[in-house]
């Protein structure tokens, strides 16, 4: 536990229409909570190591609430073709590939060194269906000093061979008995309801009853993934429900759907219900031609979002790039679908990246009183201007421009990573 | 003039619908003209120096066709508005500044430092009203080693009182006086019919007529401000028509009209007529939620385009970004609009951004032979990967990651920069 101030120019959120902003402030951290941000530094705090930042941004640490560690190494490759061609042509094959141990543990590392360089402090990733490279995945993250969940990605049918397990269950407790760590922990990952027969849903549906760990997967991405559920599954009302018939929808534990582009009323209104988290992912669903989902019209329902970057549907581990496309698809969306839904914000695709995803993982993702204390310190003084600009115009400078390299410090939980 | 020759992993396009990779090959220049590329160096080059960069990817220099440089200073700011509002708000009271030459030397040098480090090799860019100023980004970019067009912008209406000339005809004359540039070279630009009397326009186009010099503006971008031209321009039939009844349209000189986000059947037909070029700026159509230009349709109709980052409505100097863009706007016209209108296709993006934009300054964006000598070294060692990777997906990576980093060394006409 430690006790310690930053000082700098802090922005953060508390309501997501409004970015709060405050010049040679004190942001404190005590036995790693926040305790607020300070213009004065108050006399309880007077003893506490104090760390000037001078003219750096700080602003509270970002959650990747959907990303695919193992598909980093095929980033931005095959984009030319939509989700599921994509799927058998590139992500498939290069999955097979984990099942190699030393490949894993290569290809995790170049992950995670990018992922130490980004805004994100916290994440919810997939890994693969291998139990070893899964952990090893764990093991780095958890070396690295993150925060976050990661799954062994369950799956048994309409995959290649290599990626189709026999004996799903076994090889999900099996995994699960083996997750040791102390900051990385365990979520169940049913791939998607095409990659997964009744059998294996009904195991992870049991198993998340008994064990309340959270879960995550896809929902309601792509066209053709959809007309795919359809067919698989003639006697569910919906994408959503197809999951909900065995448990997996929210009801025995927390959950985080991915992608939500295509939705229904009912679907979400199911969401709403079962406080299942919408996992945003608008530059994947640029990249693999999906469509934009409704952020909006989510925000307005009161669901549950964060942003997600999605990689490899997604390019980069960058965080802002994901607000920045969450603002673009929201434009889009006013633009060609429905005049009635607003543009994000930026205040609130930023609110949506800290705070929003954040709190999947309770307090976390802004400075006030009690929040676990995530912070990143941003030196932007290599991004020249020719006169002074104000801490907005430099944060949104920053993140628009996805300008990650200015990254230098970053804290999870108090710890310095 | 130089002959020396490159040596890497080489990709091109001659078509659009094919990227060409060439692994451990040869890329020649000869008096500042490429000889075209080869798996082994013939015997006539085999006493030019040739330059051995290993792994590393060679391509084309990129065409930035449409950006404001002065902008650069406010990249990112107040994207929650759009065009007009954000004109008013944001840019205007920018570019007033311009007026004060050291603040004009100071804010061009940023600009000018980052686009070194891009893949641009050509630019066409607008200044503003200023003459010193104007001439100052003339000067920085001759000196950077840079080829392109600049233009001081012409505008007398509709706009702070600071950005309204009294006597455009002169300073437009006077500032053509003081062009003495090598490889920069003036380019007209009245800013758009919004911003330009009737007068102002009527002098452009006898200016035009009479110099053929070429010809800068922005066309069908965003619905207000088509709305306030059909208001202006009461007796033109659509937004071209009110630049061709100047001359401005393509008649009396090479012409590039940014956006045509909105462009109908007449506007399209009169563009293909008079070989108007289309300046597609998708990041800059979305942030300022203006929706997204049908680059298949142009494609498709044979119209001129390249791509161009439209600073300080797009976030970036980068090229790379401008590729990506365009590919993920043409998959959301199709997915959203027009089924009928394929997405670009990687290579078709790359293309637009080489020599597509390239053939507005002649044979240039291309390694065919007798295309001028542009090219962009690329290391992309920083980006690990745990196998090999082909020379295509390492483009790929390299574009769609939006990484400008790996830029290295960079040969405009075959000068290195």
């Amino acid at each position: 536990m430690k006790n310690f101030v930053l000082k700098g120019t802090i922005l953060y959120t508390e309501e997501k229409d409004h970015l709060i902003a405050a010049k040679d402030s004190y942001v404190v951290c005590q036995d790693s909570l926040c305790q607020g941000v300070f213009a004065r530094l108050p006399e309880c705090y007077q003893h506490f190591e104090v760390i000037d930042y001078g003219n750096n941004l700080i602003i509270p640490g970002l959650t990747d609430l959907h990303v695919h560690a193992p598909q980093y190494t095929v980033c931005g490759f095959a984009m030319d073709l939509e989700l599921m061609p994509w799927l058998n042509a590139c992500i498939f094959p290069e999955e097979a590939k984990y099942a190699d141990p030393g490949y894993a543990r290569e290809a995790y590392s170049v992950f995670v060194r990018d992922l130490k360089h980004s805004p994100t402090t916290r994440i919810c990733t997939f890994g693969t269906l291998h139990t070893e490279g899964t952990l090893e995945l764990m093991r780095q993250l958890e070396e690295a000093g993150f925060h976050g969940c990661v799954g062994k990605v369950s799956m048994d049918r309409n995959a290649p061979e290599a990626l189709s397990e026999t004996n799903g269950e076994k090889n999900l407790l099996d995994w699960l008995s083996q997750c040791h760590f102390e900051h990385i922990h365990p979520i169940l990952t049913p791939r998607f309801i095409p990659a997964c027969s009744d059998e294996l849903m009904t195991s992870i549906g049991r198993i998340q009853k008994e064990t309340h760990l959270p879960l995550q997967s896809h929902l309601s991405e792509n066209p053709a993934e959809i007309d795919f559920v359809k067919e698989l599954c003639p006697s569910s009302a919906f994408y959503g429900d197809a999951y909900d018939r065995f448990g997996t929808f929210g009801t025995n534990g927390s959950t985080i759907m991915a992608h939500c582009v295509h939705s229904g009323e009912a679907e979400i209104a199911l969401m709403k219900q079962n406080n299942v988290y919408v996992a945003h992912c608008a530059e994947s669903n640029f990249n693999l031609s999906s469509g934009i989902a409704p952020a909006r019209r989510y925000l307005d329902a009161g669901l549950h979002m964060g942003l997600g970057t999605d990689i490899g549907g997604g390019t980069s581990v960058s965080m802002f790039r994901s607000i920045k496309e969450a603002v673009i698809a929201s434009k889009m969306y006013w633009r060609l679908l429905d005049s009635t839904k607003a543009p994000l914000l930026f205040s609130e695709a930023f609110y949506l990246a800290s705070k929003g995803g954040g709190s999947f993982f309770g307090k976390v993702g802004s400075f006030e009183k009690g929040y676990e204390f995530d912070a990143v310190v941003l030196d932007d003084s290599r991004l020249r201007a020719p006169r002074d600009l104000s801490p907005q115009n430099r944060l949104e400078r920053v993140i628009y421009g996805d300008n990650c390299d200015v990254v230098t410090d970053k804290y999870i939980c108090g710890e310095k990573i």
